[in-house]
């Protein structure tokens, strides 16, 4: 069977009016004889209504209840898309997550997928069906609704694709597609046809916001081909797939910027096994996101300098936590707000030599001075003065030929 | 065990302040050692607004999605009262149809509770549990969700009690109970203490709204008792139940009045068999409800006079299907709007001679004509101008000494 896996977040599916919209798609499938399966968001808004008015119900709501509650969300959401599809003359009908039915394992709030239940499906797509199945949830061992934490209906929809064994699994959202960097920021960034999962996991941890890093992580753990695109336009996205299918010449696929990072920097630190681990995990006990870590070699061995990088709302809680930590020694810290990283991406680094080199020159040649620098096989991130960071932007979006 | 059943409406759970205090209701009866079980409909508006959504989508929306889409209101409703009984230190938790699973039979938006399985509920009750469940729903064998069409969470309440044999069937609502009339028209009308389901149901037909007479049937018919009382007030309500549990001396327990009546009278129709049903069936294809229907004896063995009453809304509907059928000849057609029906209701009419008398001696003391006489064992109607109605009523009021 030529399967194929449709997406819709919430925003796709947000109105009455995008919801008709959304069975045109599916029914442009349909015709191309593909046998659809659709996983649907609740409607924009549903969602956080519902956990809103929980909290009215209880400061500290059951988890339990959480999740039959919000589920009802997807369960909404089928029901009206089944509905149109039927009113367009399809055959067509919502599938619950327990009536699949998908099981999950793991705690309320945060389960994950375990199994699906193929066989009412398999029948209902060869008699020519369109399902229409609940995304971001699955019924655990005890017959009780569970939603899926991280990843959600995205996490869903890639595995619907890997046990249905589907050809392309088709991500419809309210974003175009991934682009080489983030378009409020350049004008001239352009949408990227192809990207490979690692490039793409690279960009979402920097905030490409298209997909949970977790989903990309399972598409390429199951070679699944993925296509994200807008739900508005009639444009192609972009195919999140494997290198070998990617054919391009580029070096760079795409650039990322940050806003609001802040440098943290702990000078003579009293260099001994387990110091890293007592300075950064007060931090993370206070939920205080730590990115770029920067660690001088010791030069007698017994010092060291620390840097790293921290959102720069955190940057108040840090100092009062570093400050109070008697568990390290230290002879200054330095704080410095208004830093930016920058970062490129991308799989044609590993063959290219002189990457890092021409992205320091461009650097160089714009006066843009580098405070720090980590890098990753497929990533080279450098920490500059914010008000440097769309100087940057420019004039390595350029240098990487991706205008 | 000590099972009570709690019904709560749409009315009831209508805002989150209210859950609250149905959920402090709840407490109160596991307090007195009752095992509890709660039904719950969908927070009022809820039902109404998925319902005008669904019209957006399809003016013909498909009745298997509709019932998957109005059962989220119950989901969501119960996971709220669950949730906050959990708040308030009590083990709850929300058991929906198809967990319970509360099995049904019939069509979609039409279906009747056929079986429920016991098994998981009274190990929670013995466990000390409280199940909140959803009402107005159940599951098919086709393991899809369907709605009960006639009687709603009443219904369901109902067979809950029923299958687990309980000491009492609560519905809690907007209203206080059952009155001998309806308050907003005569300020004297009393709540009723006990009424017999026979005299629930006259009423109910009549306009007494507090239950559908579906249920009220089904309460009958398994001798299960019936309270109905308010959730905002702390008073007693009307207990429904058989006639030898009643101990009251009053001949009638009730009147009712209605509005917006109009009397259709066919003078001369020629007599032969099936004619009411050539009068009625296009009436009744027309959605048209007939009330009251008296048919003189023929004269002459060839001509009878029939009348009847329908809302006065559908007057000209009902005169234009009349003239325009083929099937049925007759003299001379008279219409009357502006009449009203008052019927008096008690199971003591049986064993009391003279109670029509005294009605109709009590309407001719204030002069009032009576057009038509319709009666039953325990209830006797007439047909008078809308003009005398408030007088009616309130002479009747008195005679009976429902004051």
């Amino acid at each position: 069977m030529k399967i194929v896996v449709l997406k819709f977040g919430g925003t796709s599916v947000g109105t009455i009016q995008k919801i008709k919209k959304v069975a045109d798609i599916i029914a442009s499938y349909k015709r191309k004889n593909y046998k659809v399966i659709v996983i649907s968001s609740a409607m924009s808004g549903v969602t956080n209504n519902l956990i809103k008015k929980s909290y009215q119900i209880s400061d500290n709501f059951s988890d339990a209840e959480h999740d039959i509650l919000v589920s009802s969300g997807e369960q909404m959401a089928c029901s009206f898309i089944a509905g149109r599809l039927i009113h367009k003359g399809y055959k067509s009908r919502s599938w619950i997550s327990w009536q699949v039915p998908i099981i999950t394992v793991g705690p309320y709030k945060n389960a994950r997928i375990n199994q699906i239940n193929k066989k009412e499906i398999i029948k209902y797509l060869r008699e020519g069906g369109i399902p229409i199945i609940t995304g971001f949830q699955g019924v655990n061992y005890e017959n009780r609704i569970t939603t899926i934490g991280r990843g959600g209906s995205d996490a869903s929809a890639i595995m619907f694709a890997k046990f249905f064994k589907a050809q392309r699994c088709v991500i419809y959202t309210d974003v175009e597609g991934v682009y080489t960097t983030d378009p409020n920021k350049l004008k001239k960034a352009k949408k990227i046809k192809e990207i490979s999962y690692e490039e793409m996991l690279e960009m979402a941890s920097l905030g490409a916001k298209v997909m949970q890093p977790v989903s990309i992580q399972d598409a390429r753990l199951n070679r699944i081909d993925i296509e994200v695109r807008s739900s508005y336009k009639k444009k192609s996205g972009t195919l999140i797939t494997k290198k070998s299918n990617i054919n391009s010449n580029k070096i760079i696929t795409g650039i990322s910027s940050t806003q609001n990072d802040s440098k943290v920097s702990l000078i003579g630190v009293r260099d001994r096994p387990g110091v890293a681990a007592a300075i950064f995990k007060p931090l993370s006990l206070n939920s205080i996101n730590v990115d770029m870590v920067v660690q001088n070699i010791s030069a007698n061995g017994k010092e060291t300098d620390l840097t790293f990088t921290i959102k720069t709302e955190d940057l108040n809680k840090t100092k009062k936590i570093i400050q109070l930590n008697k568990k390290i020694n230290f002879r200054k810290l330095i704080f410095e707000k208004n830093v930016s990283k920058i970062s490129i991406i991308g799989v044609g680094m590993i063959t290219t030599p002189g990457v890092t080199f021409r992205m320091f020159q461009t650097l160089a040649n714009k006066r843009i001075n580098i405070k720090v620098i980590s890098t990753s096989e497929i990533k080279i991130s450098v920490l500059i003065d914010k008000k440097n960071s769309q100087k940057a932007l420019t004039s390595l979006h350029k240098e990487f030929e991706l205008n």
